[in-house]
C-alpha cells in the first residue's frame, strides 16, 4: 500500500499540472496552518483557499498527516532561502548584524504576526505526532548548519578565538532566535528578539581576536 | 449580562465546593491543553477528565474561551511558583546557575514533553485570540520581572557593572529560555535549552566586576 502510494505519487509529480496543482494545495495549506494552527485547519479549508476538489487533495495526500509533512518541508525550504537571501553567509560580525537586522526588519514588516513559521509547528506538533517531530528536527538541524557554517569559516580564518564552541555558539543563536520570535509574537513588538539576538551576538563578538 | 455572569461567579467563587470544583475543571483543562494544545481539547474532554457534569462547567465558564483564560492565569501561576522553588532570587551568578541546572533537570524529568507552559500557549492562541494574548504578556511581564528584580539587585549590591542594562538582560534571559524549552521539545534532549542559557549566564558574567 506505501508503495502503491507512492508509485501514484511519483506519477503525479512528473507531470507539469499535477506539480503545480500539488504545489497550490501545500501553500494554501501552509498559509492557514501558520494563520491559525494544524489542528483548527482542516482539509476542507485547504481546499477552498486553494480552490481544487476534495478528490484532489486526496489524490495527492491520502490524509491530513500527509499534508502536514508537505508543509513542514515547504515551510523549511522557504525559511531556509529567506535565510540564505539576508545573507549569504554568517562569516563575519559584520554579516551577523545584518542578518540580525533583516529578521527584526522581517517581523515588523509583519506586523509581528505569526512568530516562526517552523517554530510554530514545532510548538503544537513536536508532543503529539511523531513524524512531524523528526521533519522538524532536521529542518531546526539545517537552519543551525547554515548558522555554524558562518561561525566555523570564522574560526578558520583565525578571526574567532579556538576557545569558542562553535556548535555550541551556532545552537544557542538559534534557540534565541526561536524565543525572540515566540516573545515578538506574544509583545507584538520587536523588543525581545533584538535584545535576545544583541546578547547572543556580544557573547559571539566576545570571542573575537 | 456580563455583570450578571460576575456575579453569579463570585457568588461560586464564595463557597468552597465549587471553588474546588471550579479548580478542578481549570487543572484538567490545563493538563489537557497543554498535552494536545487548546484547539485539539474541546469543553468534552475537560468534562471527562474533570470528572464533571457539562452544566456545571457551564456553570463556572461561558465558553471555551473564558476557560482558556483561567488556564493561563492557572499555568502562570504555576510557573511562577515553581520558579520561585528553584531559587528564591536570581541575585548572583551562583544562583542562575542553579536556577539553570533546575530548569535543565525539570526538562528531563518531563522527558523533553511539552515545552513551556505558557509558551505553548502563547505560540497557539498569540496571533487569534486578543484577550489571551494580553493575558500571556502580563504572564511573561511577571517572569521577566522575577529576573530583572535579581540582575537589578546583583546592581545595587555593586556586583554587576553599571554598563549592564539589568532590563535587556532579564528580557534577552527569558526569550533564551523560551527558545530552549521549545528547542528541547523538538529535540527530545536538553542541548539547546543548556547551550542556549550557558551563552547567555556566560554574557551576564561579563559585567561581572
Amino acid at each position: 500500500m506505501e508503495k502503491l502510494n507512492e508509485a501514484r505519487k511519483s506519477k503525479h509529480r512528473l507531470t507539469k499540472k499535477g506539480e503545480e496543482t500539488r504545489s497550490r494545495i501545500v501553500s494554501a495549506a501552509a498559509k492557514l496552518m501558520f494563520e491559525k494552527g494544524v489542528a483548527s485547519t482542516s482539509v476542507e479549508d485547504v481546499q477552498i483557499e486553494a480552490q481544487v476538489s476534495s478528490s484532489q487533495i486526496y489524490h495527492y495526500f491520502n490524509e491530513k498527516r500527509e499534508l502536514v509533512k508537505a508543509v513542514i518541508i515547504y515551510q523549511t525550504e522557504k525559511v531556509l532561502s529567506t535565510q540564505e537571501s539576508l545573507v549569504i553567509q554568517l562569516d563575519s560580525m559584520e554579516a551577523l548584524k545584518t542578518w540580525r537586522d533583516a529578521i527584526v526588519q522581517l517581523q515588523n514588516e509583519r506586523q509581528c504576526r505569526g512568530g516562526c513559521p517552523i517554530g510554530s509547528l514545532a510548538s503544537e506538533l513536536s508532543d503529539i505526532e511523531p513524524d512531524a517531530r523528526s521533519e522538524l528536527e532536521a529542518g531546526f538541524m539545517k537552519w543551525e548548519n547554515f548558522i555554524r557554517k558562518g561561525l566555523h569559516t570564522m574560526q578558520e580564518r583565525g578571526e574567532l578565538s579556538t576557545n569558542a564552541n562553535t556548535d555550541e555558539l551556532a545552537l544557542a543563536l538559534l534557540t534565541t532566535l526561536q524565543g525572540g520570535l515566540l516573545l515578538t509574537q506574544v509583545r507584538k513588538e520587536t523588543l525581545p528578539l533584538e535584545v535576545g539576538l544583541d546578547s547572543m551576538l556580544a557573547h559571539i563578538s566576545s570571542f573575537i581576536i
